[in-house]
């Protein structure tokens, strides 16, 4: 069985469910910052640098025989690996964990009902995805090569690094800020 | 200081930062529901069935001099209760939680990139909504009191009760099927 279980983003925020499918898992993959927010110990631990085919096809195998969990940082539906496996065709089961996407929300004080939410992880921009701006903010997951000119002069709040080192949340014009960090979140006012 | 703590929608998803924020209050807000969902000792438990403006009142005073938590089903940024704070300009951190719409979309294996997520929890749909279809799948939280037939034909999955008694998930048409449930999430395809 495959389990593939959302780790959050902050240290503390995996929840009960999560820890209990991690402590009786055989093998537990995930990637060095996903282990990171774990401070108990594992049967086994397998660090993967990236997730390639190979690897997916790898933990199929694996699952046929033995309790496998994949250790996702945030939530494995936003912008996650749960849509991987699904597109590889290996069945999995989700465990959620809180995401970047609620964090940001929390500190923006908006709600989900409220954003539409744009994955731009190593993506381009689909300038079309501004016509939702007229029902709702925006909400993009982006990274440092995020080209910000393509929403024109709009007011932004910047979000960056939420839980980890160099945080930052700022506000300003599109066209006179700059993505600085690959852990970047765009909330887009509509 | 007042936090707003999601508390999840199954037993067992309070992360860790959640619990400690409650062991540490002094008082705890809440329904009789969201404090199903907590297996451990509180302080003091004010039991709510109803959150109207004299409940924000009484508790943004209380939270000038105490800690306070208000315990929230789900994610307080989803179709929740933080909106409401803000809106009634009292000041609130926000803890996520585990939300419905995480729980559905694991479900679904339909990443949250991939939809937009409508509130119609006591509140009628608007029918412009469907222009989102064009791009995305539609998820709307929704109560017995939504009119499917507003949906037209179109196929849907409908979940109701997750993690609670009577869950179902049920594939049909939106004119031949009828939500039974005030916890229901609707999945129209785009």
């Amino acid at each position: 069985m495959i389990w593939v279980v959302g780790a959050g983003i902050c240290r503390g925020q995996i929840t009960e469910r999560g820890k209990e499918l991690l402590r009786k898992a055989d093998i537990v993959y995930g990637s060095r910052r996903a282990f990171e927010l774990i401070d108990f110990e594992l049967k086994e631990k397998r660090v993967l640098s990236r997730f390639d085919s190979s690897v997916f096809e790898e933990i199929a195998r694996e699952g046929k025989e033995k309790e496998v969990v994949v250790l996702s940082t945030g939530d494995p539906m936003v912008a996650g690996l749960g849509k991987k496996f699904r597109e590889m065709g290996v069945e999995v089961e989700i465990e959620p964990g809180i995401s970047s996407v609620q964090l940001a929300l929390a500190k923006l004080k908006v709600d989900l009902t409220e954003v539409v939410v744009v994955d731009c992880h190593a993506r381009d921009f689909d300038s079309s995805t501004l016509d939702f701006l007229k029902y709702r903010h925006l909400l993009i997951l982006a990274d440092r090569r995020f080209d910000l000119t393509k929403l024109g002069d709009r007011k932004i709040i910047l979000l960056e690094n939420l839980c980890m080192e160099g945080e930052s949340i700022r506000e300003g014009f599109a066209d006179s800020v700059e993505v600085k960090s690959d852990y970047a979140i765009i909330f887009v006012e509509s």
